[in-house]
C-alpha cells in the first residue's frame, strides 16, 4: 500500500481493500423485519460492530500503518486515543509485529487501558484535556520516533475506512441511500468516495448529534467549524472534522441530519433490543435519522453501516 | 407434518424442517478467536438469539401447529407462558392464520404482554402459581377447544427444536462436542436425537444452572426428579424435565454439566462485551460449563446452541 497524498481514488481503495484483507474481518450484513416496516424502507446494516476491536477503525489503522516504510515501521506508530482507534492501532501494531505507543488520559476506564496493553502496545498516561495529549505525543514521538496515525485526517486511513461500504456495495445491489454517522469524517468520507465511484446513483447521507453538530455547520457555512462544547451520548462522534475529511464531504456528501440524543438513545436501545446486537450509541444515530424522517426515504433501498459496539455495561443509558 | 406419537426418526426430522422452513430463519453461526483461546478449544455458535421472536422455541411451536388437522386448527392453539415460548405460539399462530389464546400470569412484565398481543394473541391473565395457570389454561380449552401446545414435552416440538442442531451439523463438519443448556430438556432432546442420526460420533452434553438441577439430578437416579426450589438467573432453564424429554436422553446424552450463577452472569457478560451479540442467561450456561472445565475439552471443535436473546434491559445481572 502506497502512501496517499490527495483524496483516494478508485484504484487507492481497491489497492487498500487487498492489502487490510489479511488483517481484517469481512462483516456480515443484517436485516430487521422489524425495521423494514417501522421505516417503511427495506434497509442492510453492515456490522461493523462485528469488525476487530468491535470497530470500523480497524480497517484505517491498518491501512495507514501498512502504507508505513520498512524504516517507518521499525520504529512504530502512536496516536493519543481513549476510544476505538486506540485500540485499532494497538491491535494494528501487534499484526503487523511493530511497536505502539498509545497516549491514553489518566481518566480512561481501566479496561479500556487493558485492552490496549494486552495488545502489547505501551500505554502513556497523559492529563485529560487536548493540550495534555498532543503534548505527550510530541514527546513520545520525539523519544521513539514512531508515527503518529491520525484517527481520520489522513488520507490512507480515508480508504482504509472506505473499505466497509465497498463490502457493502459489493453484497447489495442497487442501494438508494447509504447512512453514515459523522464524527471527525473518517467513515463517512470514505464511504462518499466510494460510493461516488461504484453507484454515483447512491446517495450518502450523514446522520450526526446535535450536541456536536461541527459537521452540518461546516457544510452550512462552507467553513470549518469546531465544536466549542460537545454534549451527547455518542462518544464517537465527537471530534471536530478537519480539512481532508471535509473536503471530501464538501464534495460528495448529500447532506447531514442532526439528531437529538434523546433518538439516539431509544433507537439504540430498540436495536439492541430487536436486533439482539451490541451498538454503540454512535451507531445508533444513522437510523435515528431514519426513524425521524421517514416520509422522505419511503420504499428506499438503504445502506446503514454499524460502526462499533464497544460500550460500557456499567454506564448504559438506558 | 404429521403428529408424532413416538421419539423423532430421522426423517420426522427432516420434514420437520422442509415443513416449518418458510415460517423460521436458518441463523447464522458465529466464530470468536477470544473465546477459542480461552477454552483452547474451535468453537461454533449457533445464533438462535437471531430466530424469530428471538428464540428457538419458534421452530418447535411451529412445528407443533403445523402438525394439527384443519378443524382443530381453526380452533386455534393455547399454552401458558411468561417467556420465549408464549411468544413463539403467538407468532405460530399469526403466521399460520389461525387464533392463539395466551395465559399469562398477571404480574408477567408488560413488554411481554404487548409483544403477544402484538402478534395477535388474545391474553389470559391468571395467577402466577402453577396451579393457576394449569387452571385458566384447562378453562381456555374448554371455552375456545383450542390445543394445548406443551412447550417441550411433545414430540412435534422435539422434532422442531432438532433442526437447529441439524443446520448446525449441515454447516460444520466434524464437530466432537455439542453443548446445550437444559431446562424442561425441548433443545437437548432434540439435539441429542439428530446428531445421534447424523454425526454419532459427536457427543451431546448438556448444561445447566445448579440452581435448578433437576435434569442432572434425574439422570443420576434414573428417575424424574422435581426441582422442588429454583434458585438461578436463568430464567429460561427452570423447567421440570419430563417422561417425553427425559426418555430421549437417558437414551442419547452424555453427561450435564452442573454451573453456578455466578459463572452464568459472567460468561453472559462476557459473551457481551466480546461477541456484541445479546444472549439471554440460560445461553451462557454452556459456555460457562466449557469455560469450567477447559482441560476435558481442550482441541476439540464444540457446537454451542445459544438459545435465546430476550432479557429485560432494566434488570441486567451486572
Amino acid at each position: 500500500m502506497k502512501k496517499l497524498t490527495s483524496p483516494p481514488t478508485l484504484t487507492d481503495i481497491i489497492q487498500a481493500h487487498e492489502a487490510i484483507r489479511p488483517y481484517v474481518h469481512r462483516t456480515p450484513i443484517l436485516q430487521s423485519q422489524y425495521f423494514n416496516k417501522k421505516s417503511k424502507s427495506q434497509l442492510f446494516f453492515k456490522c461493523e460492530n462485528f469488525q476487530k476491536v468491535g470497530a470500523f477503525k480497524m480497517r484505517g489503522a491498518t491501512c495507514a500503518t501498512l502504507a508505513l516504510s520498512e524504516s517507518e515501521k521499525a520504529k512504530g506508530i502512536t496516536t493519543h486515543s481513549s476510544g476505538n482507534h486506540g485500540q485499532a492501532v494497538a491491535l494494528s501494531a501487534k499484526l503487523q509485529k511493530i511497536p505502539a505507543y498509545i497516549v491514553m488520559p489518566e481518566n480512561a476506564p481501566q479496561i479500556k487501558v487493558d485492552a490496549v496493553k494486552e495488545y502489547g502496545a505501551e500505554v502513556i498516561p497523559c492529563t485529560s484535556s487536548q493540550r495534555g495529549r498532543e503534548e505527550k505525543l510530541a514527546e513520545v514521538v520525539k523519544r521513539t520516533g514512531a508515527t503518529f496515525i491520525h484517527p481520520y485526517n489522513d488520507y490512507n486511513v480515508i480508504a482504509g475506512q472506505a473499505t466497509a461500504a465497498k463490502e457493502l456495495l459489493e453484497a447489495v445491489e442497487d442501494l438508494d441511500t447509504i447512512l453514515v454517522p459523522v464524527g471527525g469524517g473518517g467513515i463517512i468520507s470514505g464511504t462518499a468516495l466510494v460510493t461516488h465511484y461504484l453507484s454515483p446513483k447512491t446517495k450518502v447521507v450523514g446522520a450526526e448529534p446535535i450536541g456536536a453538530n461541527d459537521a452540518y455547520r461546516s457544510l452550512q457555512t462552507g467553513e470549518l467549524q469546531k465544536n466549542e462544547t460537545v454534549n451527547t451520548i455518542a462518544d464517537g462522534l465527537r471530534s471536530d472534522v478537519k480539512e481532508k475529511t471535509f473536503g471530501i464531504m464538501q464534495t460528495y456528501l448529500s447532506e447531514i441530519i442532526p439528531v437529538p440524543d434523546e433518538a439516539i438513545i431509544a433507537t439504540m436501545r430498540q436495536i439492541w433490543e430487536r436486533m439482539k446486537i451490541i451498538i454503540e450509541p454512535s451507531c445508533a444515530v444513522p437510523l435515528a435519522a431514519l426513524l425521524q424522517e421517514v416520509h422522505r426515504f419511503e420504499g428506499q433501498r438503504i445502506g446503514i453501516i454499524l460502526t462499533g459496539g464497544n460500550v460500557d455495561l456499567e454506564k448504559l443509558p438506558f
